[in-house]
């Protein structure tokens, strides 16, 4: 799989769940460009597109909470990537290790 | 949080990441709209709104390969969900277990 043929959506994004390569837990998701996965790849640490600026999104660049890439794959659909990592401190912004820290009242 | 203070995207959709409950793997990754979710919590079984087919999709209906759901997350943003499930057989219309069984050449 070439990654220009992953299938990327209407705003040329495919989202990446990023999952502990350590624990398995799952940490966040984010979304890629061709590019921004082009990058990743170059740099072996996870870089995104930020859909809220606008712009690429080098995961702990300011705040040293680096994602080192262990693996990635992709789904049946190639629509979705997921990513293994080894998490430098924690992934979400509030300082929790996971952006997944609530659960849903049922 | 109510279902419906949940961050839906412009399609009224918000991506799910299913993940085995037994085992931390990643499973797949499908789309909820606020009824399906809500249909969801009354099953106990995952039910997705299907894209391609525009309807909704009570996973395993006709192939038997039910998602009991034993937890809910949601992210920092409130627009990404994570739900653990007990997986009945695969999750993958393949038939492979997940849906992420190739990695990507890097």
């Amino acid at each position: 799989m070439d990654i220009k043929d992953l299938k990327y959506d209407a705003n040329g994004l495919i989202p990446a769940i990023i999952q502990d390569a350590a624990n398995g837990d799952v940490l966040m998701v984010a979304y890629m460009n061709e590019e921004s996965l082009r990058r990743t790849l170059e740099l072996g640490e996870t870089v995104y597109w930020s859909r809220s600026r606008q712009e690429f999104w080098h995961k702990g660049e300011t705040s040293g909470h680096t994602q080192k890439v262990s693996e990635i794959r992709y789904d049946c659909d190639a629509d979705a990537l997921l990513i293994k990592v080894e998490q430098e401190g924690a992934a979400c912004h509030t300082g929790e290790r996971t952006c997944f820290f609530r659960t849903l009242d049922q």
